[in-house]
């Protein structure tokens, strides 16, 4: 009899933000498949005799391809065993679970997603900011600012900020996920998304973790401020404005400052 | 002494999909103010001797004015209670959290924001819907085809949703909560949004919950299927094409059909 693959959301970080069914399939999983971004403590839960492998990519390294993931998914679950595909935040949010989901159809591999807390909504949390705003932001916009090696360098990622806001770019929260290390980058391309200088800016590090912090600053400023611990999000746009962390705040916590790598934006990096 | 209030997202409605913080505030909560959306079973979680106020809006019928909900929980804070305002999916996300967070700051009220799995997360998990894909949808957009009374009718949310896919419609998923009982009018408002009548559409019905339902089709036939039940949400775009929840699905849960009401969209109603 073939197993089942849980697609599951590991949420942002603190492992009480799991959701309580993620957090029971975790304890009854037999095999574990996780992602770098999952955190020591959330993989505490599972139990000592399930198998557990980390499938993630660090510094661009992958230590598994993505059609080797699809395999050892699909073998444990032909052996009969119940697999937990273990991703950070949310695994339908930049999890590359379209892939793994064609594969485990393709080989008639039940399977069920346990949905998560994706990074937007813990960063916002955060920084206390509301990602929408019936009086200035209808909408809100999920993006990365990542290149994958399928992209030429600029052009598209560019492209991606700039479609997202044409017409009426006050009105819309710009949310990138994996912003990357060059800050001045960023902002380039938020300002040519239709984004002014002096739009409010929120970047989040390590949402929900013990050493999260939050910069609060504009697009113009955006290149001036210290590099932040990886996971980073930046949340642009009006609703930033209201972010109450001081900025000082960050530089209260200097411990949560310059452990930063330029390599650790791996989720969904190729 | 002050009490302290939190905004909790109380996730999509199966109580399992509640963070594990979530569930421990709820248990602790002295009062728990919450909006219709929130299930039964996710109130069940509250200890018997709280105060449960339902502050929310039924069929457009205000409980409660957004300004006495500020009222509520400014007064019980300052009685030094813990107060817990439970918001339908995640709190931040077309929630109002922005007025309720500056009247909380204008008080000098300590809060905390406790977030949660938002619809569009869960609705995409029930229909095994990526709502990214790196070949295919390198964005999503959340927004409403909801027309607060401060907008005109018609004209506002038609821009809203062609403002967000203006450039290539094609790499963005589109997330519409709130989409109305008119499928009529969203779908010329998708078409006029740069959605292809043919690109795949998937409507899905109180996901997470038992009686939840998938219905499958594309823009141009949105129309012609049968209303569900609320709330609803619509994802539109190439990914909704992976949804492989068949059709005929709903028409075998006809109790979860025709329970509709035209007035079951309250979260952000105004």
């Amino acid at each position: 009899m073939k197993g089942k693959v849980y697609l599951v959301g590991a949420g942002p970080g603190d492992p009480e933000l799991l959701t309580v069914k993620a957090q029971r399939i975790l304890r009854q999983a037999d095999v574990v498949l996780h992602d770098e971004l999952v955190s020591g403590e959330v993989l505490g839960l599972v139990r000592p005799s399930a198998r557990v492998q980390n499938v993630g990519k660090r510094c661009g390294r992958k230590n598994f391809s993505q059609e080797e993931i699809h395999s050892l998914m699909v073998h444990y679950a032909c052996e009969g065993l119940m697999v937990t595909r273990l991703k950070g935040g949310d695994p339908l949010v930049f999890g590359r679970a379209n892939e793994e989901m064609a594969a485990l159809r393709a080989c008639g591999i039940e399977f069920e997603i346990i949905p998560g807390v994706t990074a937007a909504l813990a960063a916002a949390a955060s920084a206390k900011i509301s990602l929408t705003d019936r009086r200035t932001a209808s909408r809100v916009t999920f993006l990365t600012n990542h290149l994958s090696k399928h992209l030429a360098d600029g052009g598209p990622a560019e492209k991606t900020i700039s479609e997202t806001t044409d017409g009426d770019p006050a009105a819309t929260t710009v949310v990138v996920y994996m912003p990357g290390a060059d800050y001045e980058l960023l902002a380039r391309r938020l300002e040519a998304a239709g984004l002014k200088g002096d739009s409010p800016c929120a970047i989040v590090s390590r949402a929900s973790m013990p050493e999260e912090s939050v910069y609060c600053t504009t697009v113009a400023e955006l290149a001036k401020i210290p590099r932040l611990a990886a996971p980073c999000l930046v949340i642009a746009g009006a609703v930033a404005a209201a972010a109450n962390w001081p900025s000082s705040e960050a530089e209260e916590k200097p411990e949560a400052l310059f452990e930063v790598a330029a390599c650790t934006e791996e989720k969904a990096a190729d």
